[in-house]
């Protein structure tokens, strides 16, 4: 997809969480955003210019993103007269929600009134729409896996892709999820697809290639998590890893919104996610795991690194801290 | 839904294993079947009166039912010309496919024209497009799951509601794919729902209920299964069983159409489906084993499930040839 860039980067009322894709692209594509839109109630803020559409469209933004990443992809009604004033003031939208922005009456007319374009990250090509057959392909594949939603898998997956490029190995990141999807340009909305077809999808998402590139595919969710769980499920088995990364929050003791599920320890998670993975590949291996510290301190968050590389015996990094060359050194090596 | 029966039953080409959805009504619902429409290369027989659709409908026939549960859910080309002619001899359509029948321009317009009606059996409620949130409900869940696709874990379900019924327990068979909602005429098309509600789509289909009444949920493929496990899993965390019943077809050997794939033991399937079913419901069991034993003989079926219920503990059966009173028996006793 060739979304419109630059965009006003739209908050709404979002906590941290929910604007995990406000974030991420902010913090991959700096280039992709001009300002950002914030609501009463809105917890963050990127450190962009806060801009009506009006004064977006005069800096120079084609496009207002729709940057937040609800629990069920809805939009709310609240946020309808900010997409139509966009619309009006001369934007295109971008969204990668559930709700598509066509099925809103308003927003449909205005645009089509207006002449005025609507993305739709969160809607499957055809292409992905298959079942999956199991059957292994050439090339090598990293799958970031989790102990919760939202613990950086995107990432970590990220960052591992720009180490390779950076190696000179030929790598290409696989979005799976709007936020990657708006990183990336293209993707897969795993979680979009219906059930049937995930795995399918999966195996499309990262066609057969020469056996020294890497496709590192971004995960979702978690094989512990009571909703989500079978997305993780066949996006796993339709992937095929030869490569996994297990991310987590350092400081994320139960499942985000579901205080009465504890997060795993990263060793169940390791052994759940290779005995899974192992059924659509035997040499499936775990290279390294990947947390989020940004809530410790940086003496706290080098313990908590130093303390699981040694516990678990593969390299632990935060991708944004410390980056992750000892996770790529390995690759690279093996 | 109330379905238009009695219908026509189209078994177009299909092998034994895509018959499952015309076995399984024939089998339900006699009531609901006056004959059957069959292709050249058609490998089944239902028994019933091989019928062209003017034929049925001068029987009584109300619709034409697509007896095929084929992968991906298609419709091939070559089927529309049927279509068309039970449009045209007064008889509605009715499919559980994921190709909508009202995606087909001919077929759609044809409808139109003469006033006849398409049931969509795949084209889920909205209700059921939410996310879960993996909150215990009151009542009893039983879930059947299954060493693979199509080896009976459909019949299993019914056969244990009716003998819960038979027995004046309180019970609901809970159809979870396009077969079990043509026989209850109501149920979750779960393989059809988008991947992120499949566990939300279990749990609004088994809501809180009276502690004594048993929900019987009917399964889907299998957590062995590289292109379905995901929709198992989710169907898992969201149905919450108490107790559950792992499906198995004698004289399978590998996965069904994916010869690299062993089925697994009946004891590594009950293992991991229990430590799934665990997250949502700490309490969870495995109540019996249910085995399609329709290829052995009598006597072999016979020893089969002797040797089986004694190497795991529990009461094994076929609810075709023997019934499922030993595995209701322990549900009511507990």
């Amino acid at each position: 997809m060739d979304f419109p860039y630059p965009c006003l980067m739209f908050l709404a009322d979002v906590d941290r969480v929910s604007a995990k894709t406000a974030l991420g692209v902010a913090y991959w594509r700096p280039d992709a955003c001009v300002g950002q839109l914030r609501l009463p109630g809105c917890e963050v803020d990127l450190g962009l210019s806060d801009m009506t559409p009006g004064a977006a469209k005069a800096a120079g933004a084609r496009s207002l993103l729709i940057g937040v990443a609800n629990a069920g992809g809805f939009i709310p009604p609240h946020w309808e007269a900010v997409l139509i004033e966009a619309l009006e003031a001369g934007l295109d939208l971008v969204s990668g929600l559930h709700t598509r922005l066509a099925s809103l009456p308003r927003v449909r007319e205005t645009a089509e009134r207006l002449g005025r374009r609507l993305f739709e990250a969160r809607e499957p090509d055809p292409r992905f729409i298959v079942v999956g057959e199991g059957v292994k392909r050439d090339g090598q594949r990293l799958l970031t896996v989790g102990t919760d939603c939202a613990v950086g898998k995107m990432y970590a997956a990220l960052a591992i892709t720009k180490d390779l490029k950076a190696r000179g190995v030929s790598a290409d990141f696989r979005a799976t999820g709007q936020t990657g999807i708006f990183i990336a340009g293209s993707g897969a909305p795993i979680d979009a697809i219906v059930s049937d077809f995930v795995a399918g999808a999966a195996e499309v998402l990262s066609p057969a290639a020469h056996p020294d590139h890497w496709d590192v595919i971004e995960g979702q969710g978690s094989l512990f998590h009571p909703a989500y769980a079978g997305v993780s499920l066949g996006l796993l088995h339709g992937s095929q890893p030869d490569a996994l990364v297990v991310c987590h929050d350092a400081t994320r003791a139960a499942i985000d919104g579901l205080e009465s599920f504890p997060t795993p320890s990263l060793a169940e998670a390791i052994e759940l996610n290779l005995r899974h993975a192992r059924l659509t590949n035997p040499a499936a291996r775990v290279v390294g795991v990947c947390v989020n510290t940004s809530r410790l301190s940086p003496e706290a968050a080098a313990d908590y690194l130093r303390d699981v590389a040694a516990q678990l015996g593969i390299p632990c990094c935060d991708p944004v801290r410390t980056g992750v060359a000892a996770i790529v050194d390995g690759l690279v090596a093996a």
